[in-house]
């Protein structure tokens, strides 16, 4: 698991407290560098781009962030232009709003702005995303799937993500959507990847050392199908149901990790 | 594992097809004999059992059953009386409807009626139930607890249920309400019971051998909590948000299996 983690990333569940002590948020603009801090805020999963950066905006200067900025890209025309890549190329923190992940990764997409992002990962710029922003950071992305339904392969879309996240399938609005049963059914395509639901109002922070904390007021499911015994995804017919035994499960609240390199959670 | 199985369950979880070809029902039908059964239909569970009671009769005529009778217990004075324990020791199918598991309990819990039941159980009658006909089936069964939320102590309720399934604790409309959080919350409080969510329009036929076979157009998810490594149930604060480690899981759709004396599942 992840030689390339080298920065930090903040993945949030979506509806996060933004009116109480805002706690996921504030982590944000603590881990950007506070006062010293240039944040970003990419509002290319949304299509209500004005309203949802000019919230955020306000709510990182409550909270005590630097400079912030919105960087709204909404074709791939945009994500091409220097200026964009500058903007990123000196944040200290870069935050994906909710929306729709396949517009950040079919607008960003092999785009400068998209190396930008990479490199500055790579350097250590702490790379946030909520709901939208948050399934766009695994490698290959749940785009489409059934909420409250049995684990079937046919309802589940996937794409690759903006691989941030290696290794990994990441799926928010967890517990309150039920969607147990589509992150069941990516990880059992390839249980080479590991299933992360993070429920609402609730993040993982993922540091360089592969370390993943969880904050916030709910929980994080981890569904590690590397033992896995057996699956029928190959053979399904569309419509039919997902076989899958033995996988391993975790539940992981706030004050509680996990170790993606060996897949162990600590304690 | 249930060296008190003896008989038959067929344990549904809920919103079983009652138009079409009734995959479910006929099965129950089936195992109670077809023409030459006597099937008695439960209404304790629900407060409309003139309607309940009546829609299940026209359903086991219309599938080939024979003799069938509505026994509507709504009192534990009821639940004495001689005549319902004499329908109850002739019957070779028995069929408990949804509506709220506490009522079923705590209306025919050591009654004559409950004693007859267990004994009709242990010569072989089948037993089956639907939504909260499926919970009270269990040692201990979920009375009330959060759907679509993350696993916790405090939203979690559970009491005695009819102890035809040992060792278990059985959710019902397990994906389509997002249930996985009160199942392993009921697990983590003793990894010793098996969880198992039942999906809509989904069944599990338990025989003597203590085998699970799947029936139905979803599947059956179970928790298993035996080798589980961490849980923090014991020490959490109310409102607190649970934490559980290595739980083992099981997705199992119609055509599969599993053995509960030994937790495998069967391919």
């Amino acid at each position: 698991m992840g030689k390339k983690v080298a920065g930090n990333l903040l993945i949030i569940g979506g509806a996060e407290d933004k009116k109480g002590d805002c706690a996921i948020l504030k982590r944000f603009v603590e881990l950007s560098g506070g006062k010293a801090g240039k944040l970003v805020i990419m509002t290319t999963a949304t299509k209500e781009p004005e309203a949802v950066g000019k919230e955020y905006l306000q709510i990182f200067g409550r909270l005590g962030g630097g400079q912030i900025e919105i960087l709204d890209l909404p074709s791939r025309m945009e994500a091409k232009g220097e200026k964009a890549v500058n903007i990123i190329s000196e944040a200290t923190g870069i935050f994906f709003t909710g929306g729709d992940q396949l517009r950040i990764t079919s607008i960003l997409g092999g785009t400068p702005v998209n190396e930008a992002l990479a490199r500055a990962y790579k350097n250590g710029v702490v790379i946030a995303g909520t709901s939208a922003g948050a399934s766009a950071m695994s490698d290959t992305m749940i785009v489409e799937g059934d909420s409250d339904s049995a684990p079937r392969k046919n309802s589940l879309r996937m794409a690759p993500g903006l691989g941030l996240l290696e290794e990994t399938v990441i799926d928010q609005h967890f517990a309150q959507r039920g969607r147990l049963g589509r992150l069941l059914a990516a990880v059992a395509h390839n249980p080479y990847v590991l299933g992360i639901g993070i429920d609402e109002d609730t993040a993982v922070v993922v540091g360089a050392d592969a370390r993943l904390d969880v904050i916030g007021s709910r929980t994080v499911t981890i569904v590690d199908g590397k033992e896995a015994t057996y699956t029928n995804v190959s053979e399904l017919e569309p419509d039919q149901n997902l076989a899958l035994h033995g996988v391993r499960l975790h539940v992981i609240p706030a004050g509680y990790g996990f170790n993606l390199r060996n897949r162990q959670p600590l304690i």
